[in-house]
């Protein structure tokens, strides 16, 4: 599962980090060629779910022989992911480690998702899909990320970082609509540099697959769909400023888990970076899941 | 100023409602036929201030007669515009009422206004600016009025009403990405609705006028810029749950007028709609503002 490298000890822990299904870097995917014609996917993906990322990567576990996990550990999708594995395959994993997660997505979070969905399909070089590949909605793409970096980081990281400097204090902008702001200028320069990178349709469907994610598919409510972890040990991990993914939604894990009498480390940090917390404040995580997989 | 209309006893006040200098709904703005030229400004509109908002709304009281006026109340732009009052016209406004407003916008707001512009800008209707009146870039205006919508609300009021609830249970949708989740039809519904009642310049103009407001811009610094307000007495109202217009804002605002030794009663409000709370929780404002205005 994804998980912050540096906090486990690989001398004593060997680490298995698969690449999600659905995704374009190097597990199948709606970029993939489809064998049955020669060319990708496109939408003829079927519909993916966390559960369908989750059972992949266990086939890839065991076909590398390895039938039982000392740990899981996510955040984000990912997170989603680690405990849909202990949920799916309970006797699997002995740990669970999920980081800025959640047991279902809130309409708040599904209505961010499928504005950027939206954008990237107005973008008429979406083609519907089936642009060529190499190609595609890069203008879509660009905004959806800016808005994704919207909800990924929060207001009190952007107000100590930017405040309200300008790009070039006392150069005025070409047209009263260019960049004027350095936050504006920062969004700009992360948006490009994602849009090579991560193939459109893709996209689309590892955000779908995060709306439809509902612990409560198990059983009927997420604490029955949480009474089938047996994970002996479980640590939830929460930021303070995430909006997409907010503490509350932790806290509902770590309840959901310590009813079934399981013993649930909760942690609530500071961070400012909000939902991305887990890859930039790389100390603050990183101590924590340190200890938790400490021996001893 | 903006002010909602209930809680003032017009028995006994005399309410000047002026519109905002920039709107397409009454005022001059960018869709505003030059008079040169007859045709409408489009982008030759110079930029617009709140400052400039704010005189066009005293000339408009000076031609009725009105000298000096009781109060100024105003919610979010609106907001802006009663501070910018009282900072320009100090002896001009017997009592100030700031609602869900602030000295200057948050790189966060302006991080998601920017995006809004710039959806708008990216659609080829937009045509640069230059679209004939009533047509334009209704496209790229119903995906930034629901990147609105989402800033102007609050997780926690779409949890309630929403939930995970999908439009029509049971049913299919015709394409994976498809409207399915009843927030998804929410949004749909309202970004359609606002589309064809808004002229796009205007929008950008008006919306680039709350990233520019910056009380710090009358003095130095926004103690200096607030040290300027000479209010017998000031509302301040915020929400707890808006992200736009956050309460830390309300109460920077509260402290700078209060460091200057003016009256203010700054009012949290735990209403669940966000920043638009002012528009919709009327039961609570109403009975804040009718007080705060209610003689004795």
């Amino acid at each position: 599962m994804i998980g912050p490298g540096r906090p486990l000890d690989t001398d004593r822990l060997y680490i298995i980090c698969v690449n999600s299904l659905g995704s374009c870097f190097g597990s199948t995917g709606p970029a993939s060629p489809d064998p049955g014609t020669g060319r990708p996917y496109r939408l003829d993906f079927p519909e993916l779910s966390v559960e369908d990322i989750v059972s992949a990567a266990r086939d890839a576990v065991l076909a590398l022989g390895v039938r039982r996990l000392y740990g899981v550990v996510g955040a984000s999708l990912g997170g989603m992911a680690a405990l849909s594995f202990a949920i799916q395959f309970p006797d699997q994993a002995e740990r669970l480690v999920c980081i800025s997660s959640a047991c279902q997505a809130s309409p708040f979070a599904i209505a961010l998702r499928s504005l950027q969905r939206e954008i990237i399909r107005n973008d008429a070089a979406w083609e519907g899909g089936f642009y060529e590949p190499g190609r595609g909605p890069v203008e879509g793409m660009r905004l959806a990320r800016k808005l994704g970096l919207m909800s990924y980081r929060s207001a009190s990281e952007w107000q100590e970082r930017f405040g309200r400097r300008r790009v070039s204090q006392g150069r005025l902008p070409s047209s009263p609509f260019d960049i004027e702001f350095e936050v504006e200028s920062y969004l700009e320069v992360n948006a490009r540099k994602f849009i090579t990178q991560f193939d459109a349709n893709c996209y689309l469907y590892l955000s779908r697959a995060m709306d439809l994610f509902d612990v409560a598919e198990w059983g009927g409510t997420v604490e029955a769909g949480l009474a089938r972890v047996k994970a002996g040990r479980t640590l939830v991990v929460g930021v303070e400023t995430d909006l997409l993914f907010p503490f509350h939604q932790q806290r509902e894990i770590a309840e959901g888990l310590r009813a079934s009498g399981l013993a649930v480390q909760l942690e609530c940090l500071p961070s400012i970076q909000g939902h991305d917390a887990f890859l930039v404040d790389k100390e603050r995580f990183g101590r924590l899941i340190g200890a938790f997989f400490a021996p001893g």
